[in-house]
C-alpha cells in the first residue's frame, strides 16, 4: 500500500476522531481553557494513536468473525469507539503541552508552541484538564481494565521522563538506556493505544499481547527515526533545525552508536563537544554529522528501525489478511519512510 | 465535641491513610520521583478529603444498619475504602504541586515548596504522576460513577482556577464570582470526597446529596476562614505572612465586602492601591486591615463562614445521630475556629 492509499484509506476516521474531539473540547465552559485546548489538540498532528486503536478494534473484529459474514468495510466502529481512540490523543496533546512547559520550546511541528501563545500557568492547566478528560473517558467508556492499561502507560511515560532527565548528563550511556526511555516515552502509550483497540473488540489475550507488541516496536520504530531525522531531515518539512538534539546535548541512537563504535581519540574531541555549551555545539553540527556517518551511526539506527518495523508486522501474523492488517502493515512501514 | 477529642478520634483513620499512602508511593521505581511524591505528600496536610470520605461512608454503613445490630466503633473500613480515600488525597496533593509551580511558590506551609527543592519539570511530572494514579484507584477501586464524579470535580476545580485568573485585574468583581471560584477550587471535590464516601457505603441518592451538599458548604466555610486568617492569622501558627492575599493583589471576600461597603474615597484610594505594585502594597498592609475593619469586611467574611458552617451541619439531618456523624459536626466547628 503506497502512501497516498493509506492516507485515503485512513482519511474518514481521521475525520471521525477529529469530529468527537471537537464536541469534547466544546463542552468546556471556559472560553479561553476551550481555545488553548483546541489549539493543542488541532495542531497538525497525524491521530497515529486513534488510528491504531480503531484499527485494532476493526482488525480484531473482522477476526473473529465467521468467514463470509459481512464486507470489512461494512463494519463500521460504533462511536465509542470513536470516543474512545480519542483519549490517546488527549493523553498525548497533554504530554505535549507539559513537554513545552518543561523544555521551554516556543515552537511546536513550525508553529508558537501553546506556552509561547498564553503562558505555562494557563497550559499547565490546559494540560491537566485534557489528562482528567481522558482518564474519566477511559475508565467510563472502556472500563476498569482499560483505565489501569491506560494508568499503567502513562505511569511508565512519567517513569521514563525521570529517567531521561537523569541520563542527560551521563556522557556514555549504554544503549540499553536509550531503549529504556523509549519504551516508556513513546512505546507505553502506543501499545496500550494498539491493545485497548483490542480489548474493546474483545479479542482473546494472544490477540491483545500480539496487537501490544505491534504498538510497542511501531512505537520505538517511530522514535528511531524522529532522531535519524533530527540529523538527516530536511528542515522545509520536518519543520526543525537540523541537529537540534546535538545541539542540546541529547544522546539519541546514532551519535550513542558513533561514540561506542568510535577511536579514542574522535571519541575524546566529541564528548568535549558534549560537555560544551549549546552554543559551542551549534557550530559544530556538521562535524557531529560527519563522525556518526564514519563510525557508521545512521546506518546502525537505520537498521534498528527497520528490524523494529519487521517485528511489528511479524506481531500481526496472527490475525488473517485483510484491510484493516494492511492498512497496520503499511502505517509501520509509513513509520519508517517518513519525511517528517 | 472538643479539638484534642476530634482528633483524637481522628487519629487511627488518618494513620490509616498515611499507610495506604506510604505503601502506594513505594511501589514507585524512579527513586527521586518517589522522593518528590513523599515531599509532596508527607508535608503536614490534615487529610480532610480522605478522613470526609471515611466518616461519609461510616455514616451511611451506620445509618442503613438495623437499629442495635453492631456498635459504630466497631465498624472497621474495609481497606479498599482507605485506598478510595487517599485518591483524595493524591488529586489534592496534585494539584498543590502544579499551584506551587504556576504561582512561583516557594514555600508550603513553612517548608520549602517542592519546585524551591527540585525544579519545575520534575515537579510539574509529579504531579501528573499523582494524578494518574489517582485517577486510575478511582476508576478501579469505585467503578465508573466515581470516576465520573471525580472527573466532574477536577474538571470544576481547573475551570475554576481559570476563572479565577481571568478575575485578576478585574477590581470590582461581584461576591458571586469569588464563590463560583471557591466552589471549583475547593468545593467541588471535597464535597465529592463526601459523596464518594456516601457512594462506597451504598447510601441512597438522598443521603448522598445530603454529603455532597455538607462538602460543599464545608470547604467553601474553609476557604473564607483561610481569606480571614491571612488577614487576622497569627503568622507563627499559619506559617504565613500577614496580608500576603493583599499584597498579591487578590480580592478576597473581607476586602471585597470592604470595597462594596465603603466610602467613595476610601474606595479609591484602595482601588489605587489594588491597582499598585505588589511592593507598594506591602508597605500598605495595615490600611488594609483599617479599611476592612471599618466597612465591615471581616465581620461579614466570619458571618458567611459561619453561616456556611450551619449549613454544612444542617445536611447531615437525614442521618441518624451517631459518633460518625458528631465527628463530622465537630470538623465543621473545627473549621470555623482553626488558627492555622
Amino acid at each position: 500500500m503506497n502512501k497516498s492509499e493509506l492516507l485515503l484509506r485512513l482519511q474518514p476516521d481521521i475525520e471521525a476522531v477529529n469530529e468527537v474531539m471537537l464536541r469534547e473540547i466544546s463542552s468546556v465552559n471556559n472560553p479561553m481553557l476551550r481555545e488553548i485546548l483546541e489549539y493543542g489538540i488541532f495542531n497538525g498532528g497525524k491521530r497515529i494513536r486513534p488510528l491504531l486503536t480503531i484499527l485494532a478494534a476493526r482488525l480484531c473484529t473482522f477476526a473473529r468473525m465467521p468467514e463470509g459474514l459481512a464486507a470489512e468495510d461494512e463494519l463500521q466502529p460504533p462511536i465509542n469507539l470513536y470516543r474512545l481512540a480519542m483519549v490517546f490523543e488527549f493523553l498525548h496533546g497533554a504530554s505535549l503541552l507539559h513537554d513545552d512547559v518543561i523544555d521551554h520550546a516556543d515552537k511546536r511541528r513550525g508553529k508558537p508552541s501553546a506556552n509561547a501563545v498564553w503562558d505555562n500557568s494557563h497550559v499547565i492547566l490546559a494540560g491537566d484538564f485534557l489528562h482528567t478528560r481522558a482518564m474519566t473517558l477511559a475508565g467510563t467508556l472502556g472500563g476498569e481494565q482499560v483505565l489501569a492499561l491506560i494508568g499503567a502507560a502513562t505511569s511508565a511515560m512519567i517513569e521514563a521522563e525521570f529517567l531521561q532527565m537523569q541520563t542527560v548528563g551521563d556522557r556514555n550511556p549504554a544503549e540499553e538506556n536509550y531503549f529504556g526511555v523509549l519504551r516508556g516515552k513513546t512505546g507505553a502509550l502506543i501499545s496500550a493505544a494498539c491493545q485497548v483497540g483490542g480489548y474493546f473488540a474483545e479479542a482473546n489475550a494472544e490477540r491483545q499481547a500480539a496487537l501490544g507488541n505491534y504498538g510497542n516496536a511501531l512505537g520505538l520504530a517511530f522514535q528511531v527515526v524522529d532522531d535519524l531525522l533530527d540529523y538527516l531531515g530536511d528542515p522545509e518539512k520536518t519543520g526543525k533545525a537540523v541537529g537540534n538534539d546535538f545541539i542540546e546535548g541529547k544522546l539519541t541512537l546514532p551519535l550513542l552508536h558513533g561514540l561506542q563504535n568510535c577511536d579514542e581519540s574522535a571519541g575524546a574531541a566529541m564528548l568535549a563537544l558534549l560537555r560544551d555549551t549549546p552554543e559551542q555545539r551549534a557550530l559544530h553540527v556538521d562535524d557531529a554529522h560527519r563522525f556518526i556517518e564514519k563510525f557508521n551511526g545512521f546506518a546502525y539506527a537505520r537498521e534498528g528501525a527497520e528490524a523494529l518495523v519487521e517485528a511489528a508486522v511479524e506481531s500481526l501474523a496472527v490475525f488473517p489478511d485483510c484491510r484493516a492488517r494492511q492498512i497496520l502493515v503499511g502505517l509501520a512501514h509509513y513509520v519508517l519512510n517518513r519525511q517528517k
